[in-house]
């Protein structure tokens, strides 16, 4: 069984990881870490999991933490950063939840965090927890920078047609929504119940901090076909509990040939990437829960601009579930271990 | 591995049915039926399924579910009676979903229901798959006719007390409110979301006919106790997808001793029950997806009047998952094999 | 025209105060106060007013509200009892949405609301602000204690079995439901959108702070049949943004009659109490942004039960709408000016 | 006052026609029609009208309509073809809220609605309704063909840019969602609470009958500007009961100048279009039951493409809205008549 630490486990990735891995034939979790609720049992806290777990939150301790096999940050950002150096210099394998070790440049980090960055001497050597993109290199990684989810999601969107050079990178747009979860489970009055239920809103438009991140990772698919990439990327807030759906445009170069086949054949060996038949759109809901990316590609009345359509479930593929399949990976396990399960519908 | 029939897979418990299978390591859904979508992939129709099924809805013929070791009816009342006779016949296990075979007296039946019992002489054979009250029973039965789900919510609620003939059966009240998936997934205005979200009503107030099966099943529960028992029923529409809670009153007798402990012993030894710590309520989304049912037992302000919160999924323990759970006893598997997953939270 | 001052205007009741009055051709409100907010346009933090108001927060002054007609109170409890003296005694008329002056036992409300009243020599001065039973009283108060949400559903749906005395006062039985606009406008971890949505469950039945306010107004009603009187009162969270919906239960003490039409006849002539015709049961959302209550009653299976539905809109008829009816009904006005539009539906 | 006839009135658009003229002080409906209900009162299918009208559905007929000083058509696409040559020849003023005459060019219009036109003759002569473009010709118009939902939204969005030739028409973009009325009363599965509700999704994305409406549309608007214009048009389905919220993107031709003083010069005088403060964006709720419209713009990062968000409630401004303001112009009233309620908030 390979042990697993969880650290800052009260918010909704924390709970999603303990929610998959009760269900992981080959992990368990042997600690959990929070301040603020040291002591507490996990089920008290989160009543989903009562009769699943015989575990209490425990302050976070480097020794405790060096003794679990992989560790998981579930943390806001900037907590990892504080923490990494002497873990990874204990030997742990980590997996950061967290936007800490995402972006490669420190100064365009700092510029979108607002803050002095605590540890980029390890940035370097963060692999992006993707695994369509860097499953090699994820297999042998100490520490793994999960990607956040809406980068998830238009990564994962634009891919196909990225590699193959098929599309005008200077004028790429993403609008994407997502569920309250996305938030975090801080109290806030935007994010009640009575105020983000019935009505729909764009939101961080002038610029989201998933924006470096997402130019990032799609200029590293493109490569050469990515020279002057730039995204215009619109959040929006949706009145679901879970779920971003992304709506990504693109101008075609050309012809761009059979773009169904194209995205069929990219994502026919990935097991979390679903390429829907022609003529269908995916629902947020058909992944709630799942590890899955379900995606379709049309070019609407042949004029030249593509759509493409990813929904991905912001705590699972989005965070917390594509930790665990970045765990399975650098451990030798099947990559859907604990998350084979379909999704509840309706 | 148990070969798994259903009948009539297209609606929610048939979705159910298939989501919980997919995960069982010891059942197989081998066949499906539905007359209107035979021949269509059941990933088709249900896209939460995709990868998990390879298997076409087809047209029920007693030859092929002879085949299987058991067989669920995921139909409408009416239907199950006009197959049962030859099925039961030819040797099936039968776990019927369906109203049909759960009132033991054939008018009351026809009565609420409207219509002639098509298949009066099996009646008596049933076994009302209720687990916390009929599990030696359902360990044998070829014909199990699986409660509703209100009337497993409210039977739960009120069982302890029942029992022990602490409350007075002569007035006991069922306050209780369901998603909308409890209507099935029949097109109807009053069920658009249009209509049903951001609201809430009563119905049915003047009779429904899960009543009937609610009052027989706490009479058998209360014997000599539930002489004059009479209960009032309150169903409400919730804007919710899943979910029934089920508020209960009743008048004590006298000094009823310790409520708590009294729940918590009666159902210590209950995989799928779950009383809550003294002080805390059941929220429906805590057991969304899972066979769990979660109660709360209370006697505000000590003015003898006891108030039971109850919930479950309605869907799972109130349909398909309690179907499970009667398989499993019927196969001698673990009780909860397939459905150990934790709830989905948030 | 009547100068309206808002004490404390910058949460749920306040807004719903302000979009009554925006409409309302005899009434002008001429100051809002806020500390937090004091300088700030309301239609700034209340984006629906953009173009009705050009009125900014004030700082709280006894001169300035001095000036009002009539200044209502939307605060939190304790706020206008620490005021209240030199309003009144400065010749101001005053309607207090808050609970400060609703509990003529200044012992219970210490008990239920865990404080000193700062103001107990004016709380036998005060009126109940219940129309349907203090109409007289009102038109010449001075000061109005208007009744909380809860406590006006139920009231008026035990009105007319109260008052004649047909019904078994020893164990009645409110449960009840309410929006999250019912919990205010307060950043919480419960009411966010992520925890209350999609779910339901009761919360206070341990004893909610409206219980004593409810059984005062209920032996009120009732008078001498109400000797004996005790309610087990409910209250659980919908995942609605208003509403509130009571299912109110009691013993009939015989024949009762004709229920249907004791209900019609008794509320015949009340602007807002509307008695839906025999089989229907109301929907909280036909109230919605409406003073209206709406009222069934049914016996069901005549088993000597009698059920009442009744639903309001908590921040409508459970709060601003009654004050703003209660001053109508100060000053001579049509009762329902300003409240004359039908909901909105769907 | 202004006699008005309603042509089917059992929809969406038509209890919204008769909510918003419940409270017009110069308008009274006098006839409302509909095949399936005629005899019925309003108020019993539509509960929130309850004491607002007495008035009955009756079968159409010609005569009683033309009694009327104007008549809206609240009825799908293809009604009001068949009835309008009569009622316009009688001299009648009409409304259409269907798409019958929205489209100039026939062909056009029978590709996208898949059938005949019925009254061919009378498409030249209508005016297409949307007051900012036309308010000249409203003033004086016979027959008035109401815009569309998304086409208000979109239309009001890229409208100043468009007029100005500030924008790329060959690559714009509109992403755009709904809520569930935008797809009217009809039973169907898909708009079931249980299948829509915390969920999104994109739909009629290869070719949605709105995008001929649109383009023609903006051609009006651009004018020279808009040579070559072409629309990549993605509706999506929102888990809300109305709003609709465009989200459209276009790129700059080159220093656009303050995009903001723009759009706030060019709707300075419009009554039901309301600029946001730089750096607020718009929320559906705040428009909800009013004929707003909330419009923002930005241009995020200064990169060359332009965003703007315009929001709309589908049933008022989108439709029922948008046709009593047409009505006020047409017969001289206030533009806002019976129109002048800020939204419900929360």
């Amino acid at each position: 069984m390979i042990k697993v630490g969880i650290v800052g486990g009260t918010g909704y990735t924390g709970v999603e990881l303990l929610r998959i891995l009760a269900s992981h034939p080959q992990a368990e979790v042997t600690v959990i870490t929070s301040r603020a609720e040291a002591g507490r049992q996990v089920s008290e806290l989160f009543p989903n999991l009562r009769g699943h777990y015989d575990l209490a939150f425990s302050e976070p301790s480097k020794e405790v933490l060096l003794e679990c096999d992989v560790i998981f940050f579930a943390t806001p950002h900037g907590v990892a950063q504080a923490m990494m150096a002497e873990l990874i210099e204990g030997g742990a394998r980590v997996i950061d939840l967290s936007a800490d070790f995402r972006i490669r440049d420190i100064a365009t980090w700092e510029k979108w965090y607002g803050q002095k960055h605590g540890c980029p001497d390890l940035v370097a050597s963060a692999v992006y927890g993707l695994p369509e993109v860097n499953r090699e290199k994820i297999k042998s990684a100490q520490l793994i920078a999960c990607p956040g989810c809406y980068p998830t999601s238009i990564q994962l969107g634009f891919l196909p047609l990225l590699e193959k050079g098929l599309i005008d990178v200077s004028s790429l747009i993403a609008n994407s929504a997502s569920g309250t979860t996305g938030a975090g489970k801080q109290a806030s009055v935007p994010n009640l119940f009575s105020e983000a239920s019935d009505s729909f809103k764009a939101y961080g438009a002038a610029g989201h901090r998933h924006l470096p991140e997402i130019e990032q990772g799609l200029v590293d698919i493109g490569g050469e076909h990515a020279n002057g990439l730039s995204l215009t990327f619109v959040p929006h807030l949706l009145p679901t509990i879970r779920g971003i759906h992304s709506t990504l445009y693109a101008k075609l170069k050309g012809d761009a040939g059979d773009l169904q086949a194209l995205y069929e054949q990219r994502y026919a060996n990935e097991p979390f990437v679903d390429v829907l038949p022609k003529g269908d759109f995916p629902q947020t809901r058909t992944v709630k829960s799942t590890n899955m990316c379900r995606i379709s590609v049309i070019e609407p009345q042949e004029r030249g601009t593509v759509v493409i359509m990813s929904v991905i479930d912001n705590l699972t593929k989005g965070a917390s579930g594509q930790g665990v399949q970045n765990m399975n990976i650098m451990f030798g396990l099947d990559e859907n271990m604990g998350m084979s399960s379909p999704a509840i519908l309706p």
